[in-house]
């Protein structure tokens, strides 16, 4: 393995253990430190990669975000309107259940959130092209508040330590059946 | 004014302004000092009241979750089913829309409802009685996944900042409708 590798598969497992230590401690919980005794490293190699405790934060969210990002490109490429709504439906609620343990520290710690919303433009960007893509730029109140009630519900749920129990392809098609009965559309022919 | 009725009177406004102020800067950067200074009174007076900012916390939320208790021990003695449906999701949703800064603080700082997890039998205990109230207590997977959406798409659009431009009426009349097309009801006969 050249020095490049190794640097970058230490990196890799420096983000998996924060992640695991975040979830179990708490952002505010977690030191350097203890992020270094775990990996069984130094704290200078943890600083070799990451200044502070936010950067790698933002580190540990960076991918679910761009891979959103993504979803939201392709959803908008998409021809119909109908076809808009499910390829946003199902790839939210697909990075949600990918990404449980992430999500899950996301609704319990608004630490995360901010940190992210220093980087990224941001939740509200978000937010807006979600709405726009599901109900339209120009949705009444009633539809503003479906969005808001699915986007946040199925979140929740689906990063819920209640439903660990649930496998993934399962709670995938429940979250998006539920999303289009939210939606007050029918499913897809099979 | 006896003086039983002046202390109950600082002990409300005491409540209101910690409400306040913890909505805005959270409730771990609200400090004993700040609700003193804010009400104009010194930080005996306020410990006088209450020895910690636990028992604020708590102070704050227990009418709401007070009410709650109530409206599921309500729900639970309608006769139908169907009675009983609609009971659990109108209380609840007026609860969050009457509530809506508590709410909105619930959704943003997990010390919350840490705080009132130690006083009630918890939220676990909350959810339990909603999931048999909403969908019977046999329910599968499908079912509870949906009130799990349901209770925290309502809850997190209701507080949610970017909605406090809606009007209590429209906001209530408007959540309920979302619930019942999540619970797959139809609109009520009027």
């Amino acid at each position: 393995m050249s020095a490049g590798t190794v640097a970058e598969s230490t990196r890799s497992r420096l983000l998996t253990t924060a992640l695991r230590l975040f979830s179990e401690h708490g952002v505010e919980g977690t030191s350097l430190q203890m992020i270094a005794d775990e990996l069984g490293v130094t704290k200078a190699a943890v600083y070799y990669h990451f200044k502070t405790k936010d950067e790698i934060t933002e580190a540990v969210a960076q991918p679910a975000l761009a891979e959103l990002e993504d979803i939201l490109d392709a959803a908008a490429a998409q021809r119909t309107r109908g076809a808009q709504i499910d390829h946003a439906l199902a790839g939210f609620v697909d990075l949600v259940v990918r990404h449980r343990a992430l999500v899950a520290l996301f609704n319990s710690d608004p630490g995360v959130v901010r940190a992210i919303d220093r980087t990224l433009q941001g939740a509200e960007n978000f937010k807006l092209r979600m709405l726009s893509l599901l109900v339209g730029p120009d949705a009444d109140t009633s539809a503003r508040l479906t969005v808001d009630v699915l986007l946040a519900g199925l979140a929740l749920a689906g990063g819920s330590p209640d439903n660990t129990d649930i496998d993934d392809d399962t709670l995938r098609e429940r979250l998006i059946e539920i999303g289009r009965r939210l939606l007050g559309r029918r499913r897809p022919r099979s």
